[in-house]
């Protein structure tokens, strides 16, 4: 029996489904996630492009859109154990150019840009009220990486209730392995994955949220 | 350039650390994790083992201990996604045999039971507050799943800047492809990596906590 | 200038209004609030009277409904600096004869009993995953006592950017002073101020949720 | 019998005292709050006045010092509920003159600035994982207003076991009704009530931390 016979024998796997509120959220799409001498390299750079789909129909149909960075302060206070795993952290401050959004998806106003200090996107930030404030029901997510921040972010959405979409080809890493089996393990457990186009399918058939 | 390589260069993979004042958190290991049958298997059991060690010499060095059980309301009025993605979660209720914690581990007076509801031992839980009640700076983690409740609870421990210990050993999974990719993702980005023993010959030259 | 004068001129107390789906959520009615010889006392007992009327609605339109009660280990485990401030609080255990909620109030299957150790509903509990699953945006307070339990709540329900609704008159406090107090803060800055019978006036007027 | 007698009788009113590695936290003493025809008025200015000394204290002491303050987007994505009570909250931007820190306490380089959009300075930011970063066991607040920011903060503070002094006469108020009816309610329930000069008394007692 292989691993995917155990889950599926033990109830996992299944589909927790679309809403009716759907939101975008970006995740660490940033400059120095899509360089391959900084923290990026493997898919993630195809995972921007597919990012970039998704981004126009969610615009288009005007859902409620958040992307995420990670920004420590000038002097470090706020770096902690996380900078201590991963060197090089502390250097994702507020101003420097490599801790930009990428320009293939430059926020517009009305987006919401989370700041954030360690791996998931609600912890110790405002997301969540950001999402309970536009009545959300489903959290679709891309990002990078798969393994890290896209991962802990899901594991957090899902258990504030939130059905969450996990886009398979809108996040990336910098390394396949980790992708893929984190892919597995979130699909299993956490989220349902889905295609960028997939997604764009599901999001043009619904109704304007009323 | 194979996967380790990548995350070498990248500056990931570093020791954190063991602090002066660590406690022991154990995740899960309820019945219904050690059979199976039902969400069990793979290596589980020789983690509970392993665990055995590890909590006698916790509870000789007085360290604070504290379990979490998954439970869920009789009615079933708390049970949300994750009990869309994984059918029969919303069997481990309050009394049920199959959702106490294992004899070989049965907790004694004045160690911290944690219930939850989410894979995450942090989340919607007092875990935090009792972690800083005890004065703990560093987290040594055992329990099941490594891929499912561990990594989720290890991504907290870290995010709330507890130094944060796998037990390798002392973690199980009922598969054993993400019991080893969540152990990697974890050494890499969250946590320290050591078996067992390793932690018992740590804790023996600690002294008592002031 | 009166208190009331300086906080009309610099913009506060403003009504933020009751959205499309509430529910009830009832705080800390247990019979140890309400006696006065052990936590309870001054307005209390017309307060769970006047919150009946209010379940009985609730029920009727079948919102969510949401009771809380603070339940620490029987071994004292996870009783904090809270426990510390007020003498006694330990006792509150969760088969103990004086902490069931009072039978004015008994709950129903289906509805949720969320256990805290802190003031807030919030702090440590499931409240806010359930909110979200049930796709709440307003919430209904009442319960005891103003000063503490409930202002902690309100606090964070409207943190969470929840529509919040103080029930005036099914709030009640220990002593007249610091529940009159509670109520001014709570108009001027969190929460709308309605008395029970407003509450059903306007429950009354809505359609069920879609 | 008084309010006063009726909390004495029932247990509340005792002190929770002052731990080994206290830190400062001031709360929103920004410009607008300063300045009555703005968010200020009452006893603010004095507070700031005596918040001053007891900073020079913790410098001297080298202990953790964060200061909070309200931040919005610039395009007000993230003014919620609390905006909808509290007119005039959306203009609390990061560039606006109003809204820098007064120039009395103005932070040092390795002081902590925590950006919030609700009452709590812990809601939504990463005081607490500082906290812990900084093996803090006790918080001693300042700032204003005591009925509002300081009071939603000092409440999460006591519920995450912090040991919380408040200092007397380094809270203020826009108005001094609700500041003395929350000092009541504070140092009944949640933290002790120590003058600056008290508190600077205590930390000169203190060796400093291991």
């Amino acid at each position: 029996m292989d691993d995917l016979d155990v889950y599926k024998q033990q109830g996992f796997g299944n589909i927790s489904g679309f809403g009716e509120r759907p939101a975008l959220l970006i995740v660490d799409f940033c400059v120095v996630f899509n360089d391959p001498n900084l923290f990026g390299g493997g898919n993630i750079s195809d995972a921007i492009a597919n990012t970039r789909r998704l981004l126009e129909c969610a615009r288009n149909k005007k859902l409620p859109v958040a992307f995420t960075r990670i920004v420590y302060a000038d002097d470090g206070s706020d770096v902690g154990v996380f900078g201590k795993k991963a060197k090089g952290l502390e250097k994702l401050t507020e101003d420097v150019a490599i801790n930009q959004i990428v320009p293939e998806l430059e926020p517009v106003p009305g987006e919401y840009i989370v700041r954030k200090t360690q791996p998931s996107a609600f912890f110790g930030t405002g997301l969540l009220g950001w999402l309970i404030l536009n009545k959300v029901d489903t959290v679709v997510v891309t990002g990078c990486t798969t393994s890290g921040c896209v991962r802990a972010s899901v594991i957090d959405s899902m258990s504030n209730n939130y059905l969450t979409i996990v886009a398979t080809d809108g996040v990336g890493d910098r390394a396949i392995g980790p992708h893929e089996a984190n892919l597995f393990d979130m699909g299993q457990k956490y989220a349902d994955l889905m295609s960028c186009d997939e997604i764009v399918a599901a999001l043009s058939k619904q109704k304007a949220p009323g």
